[in-house]
């Protein structure tokens, strides 16, 4: 029921995360409330370290947080001490790592469309790898690098040929992305060609990424095998050593009981073992690995505190669970019908009895959490929690309706602190003349 | 090919929007940048005005505008002066209002689960109409009023049971809705008896809206007799005379060339004709007639201008071209595949000779502006305009990546003015600790 370590119930049989009173947070803080919990946070960074160093090697990898699971001043700080590295694709999410005082020299600045603005952004604050989209990028890039008299260190996000969740090579489909060079068609081999002319990037390494919310290890494998298997032959091809894979992210989290994702340690061992056997195969040198979680990192550390404000059973057709919240802060229902598991903070060992559904306020029939959820009996008043909302919740949350965005409340050795104020009215009119 | 009447083109053969030139505007406020034209606008609400005026009589209506359409403090100026009424959703809505200096008596409050602050701000403003969703609502808003010895006038949101895209009455589907109360299950019936016996309300209308983007007038007709009837059933029943009869909005635009809107002077008159016909059937007074027009007002009068940077070319897959803006400034395509209308500003008598998909900068495959869309043959650097934008995408935009929103600059009488300032990093990062 819980879906995460850091959540819990204490004897009064209300909801705890991270030890904490939830019914006791939402007073203090309000609702709607993001809560997070900080340990769980470091923890999975630590497991996920502990992996690499124990499957591939002491010096030989960074794990690197996807930013746009989660972007906030805090997060980096957290990111930092846990000597883990960041994945930004923008300037803004480069402007609030170098805000945080985040060690520059691990992150990776990736996107489909950087602007002249962001590359000149990130070239001068000396970012560790530009991962190149597209050759109108790399050609930008050249340019401003040499403008700059510096060379950047450039991968290449490379489109595999692989469908995550049917594990076949597809000739449409993968290739059928805005992301990337493709494999198949000779695209890298051309670019990686074009590259090697220029004076203004080097090329260190090459970039996959083949889904999000993956359940299995096998498509993982798979990839890194195919990407190592290209390094080989760009070796062959142009003498150029490839010296670090990045094989991105897209390990799986659980929103409802149903999911079942595989453990960091099993993804990590088949990842790093796929690497190794295809290095020995091909006499390369173990490429500097670096993987790309953001989902699994921070999403089961996070909640969602509403408070119901109105209970619309209508006979023989659906029952609607308003809360103070919805779209605004939690797109994924509107944008993927994203399934979530939701519970009664205050009751939480009521049965859910009910099958009812859980809608935003805004005034639009989309707005919804979920149309068909399992709750026990619940009324005006109630708060009302969404759980596995640390991913992709806050970052992606709008003023549509012009709702004010909640604030994030993180939990740490029993200590709650607010690390994004609650937004203002006054914040939403900032801009306004 | 324009779609709207504000936009032409000039000598230099580019995009202009009341009458000026799109690509010197995109070089003076930078992409992406929302343009909009005031004088289309105000023609606009004129339109409605002066059709109701016609239509039902001098002083016996308001035309509200639908504000989660495009929420700014400038755009409460527009309507204050063109004697436009304005549909809040939220607090933040009407915070804005009070900040643009609207007059309050003209103001509607929507929602289906106004929090208990909301409430007692729009009490304090004294706005025109709490537009009240449901029971919870009632109790709570009469329960607030009395504690400050005032009596708030409202209106039910009504479910009439029509579906506006089939014409029928139907048992589900419209029911099946999160907002109002239904009439077909007799709970309209009973939230008046109820509110007729508290003494913080006063019942004194009905509202429907019975959908979007509809470009149909029978259903509009259809939906004033239901009420009307209703309005004489509750006189016979109750005893009690509804002054005001409000039929929202949801008259449609122009995204393609495919769409085709009825005219307003239509739309009024079936929706007025409707409403006499009935009253004199039933033997009524003529009620006060509300309607609540919100993208069919600025809609049209908005486009979105980009820069495009790069075009990949997939042979026998797709073409992508990547524009610096996406999902984060018009989240319409992630969200209902929504239909828009792109030009090249700086070619514009170009012709449309490729189908390409126009992607988003964002880090997600869903970030597209549409997948299959017309285009003349377009480079990196080239400017790219989406026409219909006014509405729906200011409004819905989110800091996904922590991209930051685009200005808003009005166009008017061949002047130019930023309504809305272009957000900074700064801001983005306002309330992170």
């Amino acid at each position: 029921m819980f879906l995460s370590p850091c959540l819990s119930k204490n004897e009064q049989g209300h909801l705890t995360i991270g030890g904490l009173d939830v019914p006791a947070l939402a007073k203090e803080y309000g609702t709607p409330l993001y809560l997070m919990d900080e340990n769980l946070i470091r923890e999975t960074c630590r497991a996920y370290n502990a992996s690499m160093k124990e499957h591939y090697g002491k010096d030989n990898f960074l794990v690197v947080f996807a930013s746009k699971a989660f972007c906030a001043k805090y997060m980096y700080r957290i990111l930092a001490e846990e000597g883990m590295g960041a994945d930004l694709v923008s300037g803004g999410e480069l402007y609030t790592a170098i805000q945080a005082n985040f060690p520059l020299d691990r992150t990776y600045f990736h996107g489909n469309n950087k602007t002249e603005q962001e590359i000149i952004l990130a070239l001068d604050a000396g970012i560790r790898r530009f991962v190149v989209d597209n050759r109108e990028e790399l050609l930008k890039l050249d340019a401003l690098a040499k403008e700059r008299n510096t060379v950047a260190d450039i991968s290449f996000r490379v489109k595999p040929g692989i469908d995550a969740h049917t594990h076949d090579f597809i000739q449409t489909g993968q290739i059928d992305s805005k992301f990337g060079v493709a494999l198949e068609n000779g695209e890298v081999m051309q670019i990686i060609a074009e590259a090697s002319k220029l004076s203004g990037v080097r090329v260190v390494g090459l970039h996959c990424h083949i889904g999000s919310q993956i359940f299995e290890t096998e498509p993982f494998g798979l990839a890194a095998k195919v990407m190592m298997d290209l390094i080989a032959d760009i070796r062959a091809k142009f003498g150029i050593t490839i010296d670090e894979l990045n094989l991105g992210g897209g390990f799986g989290v659980r929103y409802t009981e149903a999911d079942h994702p595989v453990l960091i340690d099993e993804i990590v061992s088949v990842l790093t073992d796929a690497v190794k056997e295809s290095a020995k195969e091909h006499d390369l040198e173990l490429p500097f690995l670096v993987i790309e979680p953001g989902r699994s990192i921070v999403a089961p550390s996070g909640i969602t505190v509403y408070t119901v404000g109105s209970v619309k059973e209508i006979k023989d057709v659906r029952t609607y669970v308003s809360v103070d919240g919805g779209m605004t802060d939690n797109p994924r229902y509107a944008l993927y019908e994203a399934e979530y598991t939701a519970v009664l903070p205050e009751r939480i060992e009521a049965e859910a009895t009910e099958t009812v559904a859980i809608a935003g306020r805004c005034c639009e029939s989309g707005d919804l959490i979920g149309k068909e959820m399992k709750l026990p009996p619940v009324k005006a008043g109630d708060l009302l929690a969404v759980l596995t909302t640390g991913a992709y919740n806050y970052s992606m949350s709008s003023h549509y309706n012009r709702v004010p965005n909640p604030p994030v409340v993180m939990v740490c050795d029993g200590k709650a602190k607010t690390i994004v104020r609650r937004e203002t009215y006054e914040d939403l009119l900032k801009n306004d003349i």
